[in-house]
């Protein structure tokens, strides 16, 4: 399959065919934002660049790069894109025989694997073509925006896929990676029990030694996404357990491979494992994805990675799957301001208050209004600086793999560290903030189903909650990634900012956002000594301010990231372009995001140094009715 | 009916069957939050005196006031409370023969009719008992709080009420508000068209005069919320249309009366008018409620109020339905408080960061963690702030109709024109706000359909849309009631805030809440003085600051109700008594209010100054994927 892709253009095996038409009118319909996902990649993050210094990335040349992205925007745009309400609509059905997704899922898995896809950023000995990490998220970007259910099939696939390709035998690489690899199976990642979500100390699960080696797994997971479908032949459960005699807690949790049919001897899906579906989650959104009840009854397993260490391998490449998470942020932020932008441009309402602008129409369209305007403008700069911060992680995790330099490697694992907390909470949260944006510019039409924009806002509200909340995600950047580091994965950072902002200190067109760039930058570290000097003598402190912490910190990150694109798109002006309107838009979305979205963090600076009192003196009996 | 409410313990009229268990789980319970009703009707805006000072509120007598609070409680969380999942869950449906409602909804509706409710604060010569509407907005909190979807049907009934009583003949008002009042009809508002909601100016549908005096209504609205049902014998639609050669604009408007079936002699429900549900609406939530695509095809109707001043009459009742909206603000947070408080206190998951506070548990009660408490405090604090806040506009309604003097009635009414949008908008806001963080408390369950959580954020996103989005009653307030009037609108109510401050400048207590609480108050008004001054030069500028502008007031309304609640709570402690831990926990609320929710108008103080350029210059075209 490897060979398709470095011919994308060769032999049709990117070709697919578009969905079939339903009877759901699909609305709103997903563009790839090419011009942007180029400006960023390109012009921002200098991708050519970066892939040359990696070790291995030969074929990552610039018109392969462009061929996978123009080959992967038909696909969502065709294939997906159409299947994104029927999936919301259709639902995931449940019966004893197994569970059914919605129209069409199944196939356009099909054509997602006959093109390649799966196969792409993985491990060349197991029939993988190696490409860099970044490129999938790229993909993964276009595939979540416009269908994020189905794209979570996929997705969970990548969990099971990168957890035995670091942490497996040999022969289990044999047996499932190059199954999950040529996307023929697919994986799920099960973690969770009905007590326990983020404190996994209290897992349950037993994972008991059969004499031949193997383990009879026992126990019940809760919202294991994408844990039964049709979709493909056999599924790869990547499962938390605990040994007879584990040690209590964290310490005591093991990795197994349980499928759901045992692998045959010619490595075929064979018999059925006593591990099945008990039901099916009804949710608020992402109804196309199944989320799933899986009962193991003493199902045979098998160990992966040292006794008692499964965190520890599962630490391994949770980053990759919070940035995944991630992209949901950015999806969300691209639909809405896709869907409220076409319908901005075509609704007549009132006149604008300096006079009628359609004076032969009944009314203006809204958007000459300064108040639609902005929703607008949030969700594209949210957008933009989403896709920029994500990119960025992206090449981060690339230098993590392959960086040629142990040093490189280091430092890129830092400032991944670092940004992977800010990137998973903060987008996801600003991206819900876009979504009910993206409705709430529809007045009452953004509430009926038909316009896509509820759903968007249903889709996109988990993204807070899995993959560890808002909450957890802050915990972890002020409590583990800055404090217990000293304020050294911070400066990783903040170095970056002030060499930026020194650099360009006398450049006059950057000065309305260089001035508040490094303002912001000193503050950051100063607020981060005063939270730190609180939490030394009360650790209640770290809880008390951390989400404000984060928030803050995602501000300010944008903060330095619409700047660097800002002087980006001055400095193409200044060269001469064919392109103004595109540059000039990005000068003025950097414009507003300094002037209204940037302000945000005054009140975070103040509330995250407001101190625990005001939250834990009330006694818990005085929370009441 | 009357005379069950003024003896309401004695014949039974007041009592009703609990609604019949269903399959659905009807978590979350909904208890009536009385001890903190009694607070704000009695200690915060002592209603005993408010109530004696009315005209002709001679029934609203303590114990009668204290006795319908106590029914409606009942009512609301033994019959309604019950029905609220159901309703989401089923939906309604349509036929050729008409909109069924969900199962126990018409039972549930006969209860209310029976038990004398949607007489209550009614017209005493058309059968009404003439009680202050600030006590149907305390029954509308908790009826809407337990089940908003099934409340929408009385709650629009007030509509058509309002504006029959308001505007109608004796002929219509003996027809029709005597058959509203009892409860044996509902209403319905007729206002949207599919190319127009709040641009009420372009609406299109004919009122064609026939000979015998009535009209010919012909058109299409849309989103008529209780268009269609089977919970009473007839529906009374009040429609705006246009008459023949009617002005352009919103100057042409009429408004008739339209039943669904025509009146007889005997006033009972007869031949079918020629007005149907075309079909529902498929929304994101508010399930139980009929959204109705409404055709008229030459119905029958009868011309309410003077020609071409149909706009006019709506506005006079207009601040009544805004605050009713607004309960759904109150509701939200109310519902996502009771359901994640209860969760909280119940779900183990991590230790305490300051050492386990449940030693023998697998882990600490997740009310211990300090940004758990966060988002209890903001629903709290949002919930509890929106009673006062609704409940001091409903005192305003109550002078508006019934003050003994000139004087007072004008106070009032210019006070509640204030109040209203931001009561509207704001509470509407941070309401939903309140519902989401009451999903987040509970992880990954707060995803899951069962627990209520969700289905409480689908429900209450609407309330930013309808009765005007944020966006209208922004400009309604700064435009309309703040510029418009130089400034006089605030000043009714900074005057009320300066009296408050300077009045307690000296109580020590007091203090950490009059100082921020004066700072904010003065620089209200000198925020006003700068949005007014750059208006005045571009009205772009009224638009740009509109939203920033209204949320700023409403944290600086907050913040002087909270005070005020603050100041209540510490008197009483000083006076001695034994509900310590009640009023203790009001003064901690209202300190994580000053320090955890006040700073947000730093932010809006920055961004409601940012000027027009940074939203206008943009080129549409500009505007691009």
């Amino acid at each position: 399959m490897s060979q398709c892709l470095s011919k994308p253009k060769a032999n049709g095996c990117y070709l697919f065919q578009p969905s079939p038409k339903t009877e759901v009118d699909s609305m709103p319909e997903y563009k790839a934002p090419l011009r942007d996902i180029k400006f960023v990649m390109n012009e921002l993050l200098n991708s050519e660049q970066h892939y040359a210094n990696l070790e291995g990335a030969e074929d990552a040349t610039p018109d392969m790069v462009d061929a996978i992205i123009q080959e992967g925007a038909k696909f969502c745009e065709q294939v997906l894109s159409p299947l994104n309400q029927v999936g919301d609509q259709e639902g995931c059905t449940w019966s004893e025989d197994g569970v059914k997704t919605p129209t069409g899922f199944k196939e356009a898995y099909q054509q997602y694997v006959e093109g390649g896809w799966p196969s792409m950023t993985a491990d060349p000995n197991y029939g993988g073509q190696g490409l860099p990490h970044s490129i999938g998220l790229v993909v993964s970007e276009m595939v979540g925006t416009s269908n994020w259910s189905w794209g979570m099939y996929p997705g969970l696939s990548h969990g099971a896929t990168n957890t035995i390709e670091e942490h497996g035998t040999e022969e289990q690489k044999q047996t499932y990676l190059t199954k999950l690899i040529s996307g023929e199976w697919t994986g799920t990642m099960c973690l969770t029990e009905p007590h326990c979500g983020s404190d996994l100390g209290t897992l349950r699960t037993k994972a008991e030694p059969n004499a031949d080696g193997t383990y009879s797994i026992t126990g019940t997971k809760i919202f294991i996404s994408a844990g039964e479908h049709d979709m493909a032949e056999n599924i790869v459960h990547i499962v938390l357990a605990r040994l007879p005699g584990a040690p209590e807690g964290t310490k005591g949790i093991s990795l197994f491979i349980v499928p759901k049919q045992l692998p045959n001897e010619d490595g075929s899906a064979g018999e059925r494992n006593a591990v099945s579906c008990g039901s099916l989650e009804h949710k608020m959104g992402i109804h196309g994805n199944a989320t799933c009840v899986m009962n193991f009854d003493g199902a045979k397993g098998w160990l992966i990675g040292p006794e008692n260490k499964g965190l520890n391998c599962m630490f391994t490449f949770m980053n990759t799957a919070r940035i995944g998470t991630a992209i949901q942020g950015l999806g969300a932020a691209e639909l809405g301001f896709q869907g409220s932008l076409a319908y901005a441009k075509d609704r007549l309402a009132m006149r604008s208050l300096s006079g009628p602008k359609n004076p032969d129409g009944i009314a203006d369209p809204i958007i000459v209004h300064p108040d639609v305007r902005r929703m607008l403008l949030t969700q594209k700069v949210v957008a933009e600086g989403a896709r920029a911060l994500i990119y960025l992680a992206g090449q981060q995790v690339d230098v993590v793999h392959s960086g040629k330099t142990e040093e490189e490697r280091k430092h890129a694992d830092a400032l991944l560290g670092f940004l992977t907390p800010i990137a998973k909470a903060f987008l996801t949260e600003i991206g819900y903030e876009s979504a009910n944006l993206g409705m709430q510019v529809f007045g009452g039409h953004g509430f009926i189903t038909e316009w896509g924009m509820e759903q968007n806002v249903r889709d996109s509200r988990i993204g807070m909650i899995y993959e560890g909340t808002t909450g957890i995600q802050a915990l972890d950047l002020l409590g583990r990634k800055v404090l217990m580091t000293q304020g050294e994965a911070l400066k990783v950072f903040t170095k970056q900012v002030h060499v930026f902002c020194k650099e360009n200190a006398d450049n006059e067109q950057l000065k309305e956002f260089i001035e508040p760039l490094a303002a912001i930058n000193k503050e950051w570290g100063d607020l981060t000594m005063k939270v730190g000097m609180t939490a030394m003598k009360n650790r209640e402190e770290v809880g008390a301010a951390a989400v404000d912490y984060l928030m803050y910190s995602g501000y300010a990150v944008f903060a330095y990231l619409w700047a660097r694109m800002a002087k980006v798109a001055l400095d193409k002006m200044a060269d001469g372009t064919s392109e103004e309107m595109f540059y000039n838009a990005k000068v003025q979305s950097a414009r507003f995001y300094f002037k209204r979205l940037l302000p945000r963090t005054k009140t975070h600076a103040e509330t995250m140094l407001a101190g625990s009192d005001s939250l834990l003196d009330m006694p818990e009996e005085a929370f009441a009715i």
